[in-house]
């Protein structure tokens, strides 16, 4: 953690925050070792980034001065990402990666080669996203949370909403032994989807119907990676 | 697993090869649900790649027909990693993303932001090691071992094995906010040795330490990256 994100519950007007839950009392106590009068690294929820000096700091409780909070966080990647939704422990290292790397769109999505009872995971109750999200922002100094969009159901999503999605975009589908190597370095004005399958890949269906939307095939090389690993190497490739 | 490791003590020549080990056994049971009569892809360790033929498959032992390892393991990337040694469970995960990115040179480093307990972890246990470099290698469908260098002293390591390490290398060091923009797409016939390290990073002095020695400034930007993405994302843009 290396910024404490505050959201709006936690003000106390005019100029302070105070924090009662569990995760973040307890990384405060055991790994940052926090002492009082303390200059912390603070950002509020999709605002801004600051200072707080730390008042008081009790088991159940840590009390904050806001100091400043004006500073932006980092710029977001111009990328709506479409992934095949993981087995349940990768998807929440997957959701820390994807935010702490800037990405600020993501969409999980079914497909032939998701096991069904991914989709009972307990990962995906909002409350356990927003945590890894806030995870992955505080890694990053961010404080703007990616929006998540949950479809379980591939063809009714790519036949009506991704068209209207993917306008302006420059749309990848990564899928290993097709298309071009990953391009590198992409500018950060243009509009990125990029679609990145499940454990086992995309099937020729799948792959076929997001080529003829207009998906170019893009690929690593001959290592198949892990799809967290790929979700960082293809962002990290990219731009 | 998208590769069946095998080892010398696996083969039953002329052309067999039995496994009895847990790990494989349950991957081939309960992951790939293997079936008598499929054909899979193994690998030979530090050989070659190639095709066998499930002959049985009991609780305790899984025997197979070798038909082919004559195809080439994937290439190497042509860097020597030098990193601060993780905490425990990052050093397992960074293993196995060492090994499935390719990389064949490792050494874990202490620096003065490295905890000293992490130096009695049993994930260091050359057997542990060893275990976490074969799952990676698995991933990508690689056969070739990396190397895995323990320095546990960082000034001896740095002022009399590293010279002669980095000879004919572009040395670089990854650290928050100095020099450059990580470069991208190197050449694959130029050797690099890249330092990166721990969380916290380098101090003051084992940065200019390292610039010193003719090591280049390099980062990913403002986002601090854990240890484990920063090596994926690191390696993914040199590459």
């Amino acid at each position: 953690m290396n910024l404490l994100l505050l959201t709006s519950d936690d003000l106390v007007p005019p100029d302070r925050a105070c924090i009662r839950d569990s995760r973040r009392l307890r990384h405060l106590h055991e790994i940052h070792r926090a002492t009082v009068g303390e200059e912390l690294t603070v950002g509020m929820s999709n605002a801004g980034v600051g200072r707080a000096r730390l008042l008081e700091l009790e088991r159940d409780r840590a009390l904050f001065e806001i100091i400043h909070l004006d500073h932006l966080p980092p710029p977001a990647l111009p990328i709506h990402l479409l992934l095949a939704l993981p087995r349940p422990r990768m998807l929440a290292r997957s959701l820390e990666n994807i935010a702490t790397m800037g990405v600020k769109r993501l969409t999980l999505l079914h497909t032939a080669r998701v096991e069904k009872s991914y989709w009972q995971s307990p990962e995906l109750q909002p409350e356990r996203i927003d945590a890894h999200l806030r995870l992955g922002l505080e890694q990053a100094r961010d404080t703007v949370l990616p929006t998540v969009d949950i479809q379980p159901r591939f063809k009714p999503f790519i036949e009506d909403q991704l068209p209207d999605a993917i306008i302006g975009h420059r749309a990848l589908l990564a899928h290993p032994g097709i298309g071009e190597s990953c391009p590198r370095g992409l500018p950060m004005d243009q509009g990125v989807t990029l679609a990145i399958g499940p454990e086992g890949g995309f099937i020729p269906f799948e792959v076929e119907k997001l080529q003829a939307m207009g998906f170019e095939g893009i690929h690593l090389g001959p290592r198949i990676l892990r799809v967290e690993t790929a979700v960082v190497s293809l962002l990290s490739r990219l731009f």
